[in-house]
């Protein structure tokens, strides 16, 4: 068994990466990092998993990871930066979902973040983590930051139509919603059950900052609405293009999605509910020819494909395993 | 008291209009037309209404009509095309909820809607009725036919910045969310519980019949996506155009709407919820320029400004009452 | 108008007095007191305001009641002891949703609040608040401690069973289930919506400190178990006891709520929606002949008949107007 | 592998049923027989399942039983009756998810169900479906009736404290809620999503048929209320009978279920989220020396250990399979 550690274990993609990895055949949980639940049970925090974890939570330590053949990192933003150089150090492969080292320069980090980057010279060392994207080169890396949850579901729409030169990419709009546990499990006003049930909204106007990673990714133009779903999981990308290209969308989101396991190419609208609880990823497109525009949706598990499942995803395939260990269960419908 | 006959009563919008009868000073609701519920009794089926209307819809019968001062229609698509030339006939003030007598040429409604219009004469009587806009000619006509729900938002949003230069009208992206009681009470396993929550999807992918409507009263082109959210009131229009002028979207919907009652422009991003229940409108913009566009937001109930309260405001209009009577309600929140 | 001041006026308790006051023919708020949001707008908390209130809450200040001339309390537990004193002094008529003076002894307290009280002495200074219970003693007083929202639901189905001797009080099972309202606007893990999306669960097994109010005010022997239900407002209380007479239940809830304004007796099973957003009451009951009890079922908004409606209903008949007067909203479905 | 053939594969059951077998390690969904389905394709119907079964439904055919070994039945309320005949005769293992065959004599069923049983003489040749009960009977038969979702999961809460004396048999109240999905996919207007989103209600009252499996299977007198909560999946039961012994009931349930594998034992008060997605149960107990009481909660996930899994834990008994295969997937949370 390849012994992991959990960084930030005791949050909702914490939870997830739990689940998956009990059900891995390689990958097995041995230190559960929790900062903010330190000493407390796991059942307490992960429910579902009470009959599954018997232990607590561990405070991190850096001699802990001595044992440790791989790291998986869920932290509050800004924390990856404070763990890299240590973890980089050892030679330890590392998943990161935060977006402390997404972006590829320290530039546009500052610039969407607000604050001057940590370890600037760490942002070359990693990979940006959509396999989809960056197969080989997650597979030679050992060290990867997992893609965004909005930005996975934008990409993953955008970037066959963008590359086959269908959409203009400097007239990008991503019009996204997500459920609410991207927030993640802080107890704030704005995600309390009362605020949300029976509400829908955008925030983030004009600001949002996935959308750097969306314009590095797709190398173009993006502006990003994201909203506010009442519902706990899930992401829509409804995502919009000047077409400048003859070829038909939804063919192009075949051709380019033919071989990858966790796809559904579908001339239906997907929902999000149809892949709650995978890492699974649905999507179609069209093209208007009364307004010239392309039009292509995406839905993925927040929790699955744009976090904790993308992360196996990319340890599988740093560590020479099958990419879809730990990865197989269908989700749960209705 | 104004006698009013409700055609459609059994419904969600004839519901909606009986609750906002029972607090208007005037309108009185005379006659529940409900033709798949009628002899049954009106609590049964708007169990909310139960303490205070005893008795029964009734099916549908002109000859009831010569005691009514007014009729609110809220029937299943394309009825209204059959009951319209004796309403407008007899000359009682008449607001339809239906989008037969939206659309001011035959030729574009077959082109939405995909059939031959059965009263293409009658389209030039009605005035299309969202207060806001049409002020004047709703004060002035016997036949209103009230806006959609979506196209509601969406125009509300839109309007003033394209009348004011301030965004291309050809270039408009218009991604909304409505909750599901805009699909009407009639059970379909798509509304179903279990096939809504937890979920998010798109519908009516580039055809939505709205996107007429919306073109119409903005003079534009507009591509429109409709989505359903797991909640059951409420419509959030998030819109996008190219900016075309120099001033502030924010300031352009403060002036436009500073005398409007229903309305609050806000720098916030308003969500469904704080409409709900009400006849209230909350709208935001703003100007990217990182992109060279403006985003623009509105949030109402469907039910309220989207349906009823819409067609209680055109009605009161119609009939030289206090355009708020019995709109003045506070939506409930949380 | 009599100038009302609303103490924890940015609650969700609050937020509802406010909007029932803006309908209210004579209690105006003049005082809006919210301590944990003072110097904040109130639109800002209470976003359905935004277009009805344009100022800011207010620190508390005993000055500030010289003006008053009625107080309404929804404050977190165990502050109204510190204001009671100063303000039975002064004999603003009060009511108080709080618990600290809804039981009739310091032991009785004591026992299920877990600490002695403050002010022992002003216990016997309050009625009771459910005026379908002491109507009359409510009208004469000018302190009141409206029922807890729980309480309420289980005492207006069970009481007239109990006082015609249908039941046997010493046998009496409330399994009661609420909105998250209930546990109030502050942010908490437990009422977070991805904590309480998609689940049920009881809670405060065997100690709810309800118990003691259902207890004191039908004189009998409760067990009672209250559950989360993933939805935002409203009761359910689902009520057994062992069936002691032979009446009909149902009919004697008919008669006891004949004249009552706001009850719907009714022979469907009440859902909780149907007086959302109203101070309304459906209740239903039944006996079983096979297992030899009662079965009597209300359903409330637990933030109208609950809490704000109750308090104006209490409000009213204190200051002698129309028991009705702003309570006449009919809630809001679906 | 074991060619298993579905009944219903078009229902929520059948969907289930076909998540479980696609990471079964034996059996295999050879045909999906359903009916209103019959000709379409599996995806449309499942879109979860999309990316697994690139098939049709067919219409029931016996001709296909030939080459069939398992046989899995989730068909509407009498179905059953009508093809277990033919299905006992062929010795094919049978698994019926129906209340067919579910009681243990002609006459109690007839009282429950209001008609007369069609194959009354086939009554005796069923097993009542619930491993923890009857796992050794299971194992020996080829004909198992698999418990109701409601009556799973008050019989597990209640079976051990009823057989150990620690509660009066005669006394059994069951309070018992359900998400959504367990009144099936078929539309309907209470089940609608405008219907049932905000609100809690009870249904059945004093009459749900699952009351007589819950009495049979206990050898008790019990009053059962279900209730219908705004989520999708997920049972929990709430339990009350009169304490007649000295034992802790907790420790009761933990001794009764220390080996079985999908029970976790818990001194907290479950939700039915904490199982949802899987074979899970979750179980409490408390004695409330107050009111001389048991109380003992449940939660299960009413496709899961309430319908599908249950299904295939009894299949795996009957084939001599691991009774865990295919049910190890911890629940998906939050």
């Amino acid at each position: 068994m390849i012994r992991t550690a959990i960084l930030g274990a005791s949050g909702y993609v914490g939870g997830e990466l739990l689940r998956l990895l009990a059900a891995h055949p390689q990958l097995h949980a041995a230190k559960l990092f929790g900062e903010s639940k330190a000493g407390r049970p796991v059942a307490e925090t992960h429910p579902h998993l009470a009959p599954f974890y018997a232990g607590s939570f561990e405070k991190f330590d850096e001699a802990a990871l001595a044992d440790v053949d791989l790291i998986l990192a869920a932290l509050p933003h800004g924390h990856s930066q404070d763990v890299a150089p240590t973890i980089l150090e050892r030679g330890i492969p590392f998943v990161d979902l935060g977006a402390d080292f997404r972006l590829n320069n320290a530039a546009t980090y500052e610039r969407w973040y607000g604050h001057a980057h940590k370890a600037p010279a760490l942002l070359g060392e990693f990979v940006y983590g959509i396999p989809e994207l960056n197969r080989a080169a997650i597979r030679g890396s050992k060290a990867v930051a997992a893609a965004g949850c909005y930005a996975t579901a934008a990409i993953l729409a955008l970037k066959p139509l963008v590359d086959s030169g269908l959409v203009n990419p400097k007239s990008l709009i991503v019009d996204a919603a997500s459920g609410v546990s991207g927030a993640g499990r802080e107890a704030k006003e704005a995600t309390g059950f009362s605020t949300v049930d029976g509400s829908f909204s955008a925030y983030g106007l004009l600001n949002h900052r996935h959308t750097a990673e969306m314009e590095m990714a797709l190398d173009a133009t993006v502006l990003f609405t994201p909203h506010l779903v009442p519902m706990t999981r899930g992401i829509l990308a409804t995502c919009y293009g000047e077409a400048t290209g003859e070829g038909d969308p939804l063919e192009t989101l075949r051709a380019a999605y033919a071989d990858e396991p966790f796809f559904h190419v579908t001339d239906a609208s997907p929902a999000t509910k149809w892949v709650s609880g995978s890492n699974g990823v649905q999507v179609t497109a069209r093209y208007d020819n009364r307004t010239g525009r392309v039009l292509a949706l995406s839905a993925i598990d927040n929790l699955g494909k744009g976090a904790g499942g993308q992360m196996v995803q990319c340890a599988n395939l740093m560590l020479g395993l099958e990419e879809t260990a730990g990865l197989t269960a269908i989700g749960v419908y209705p």
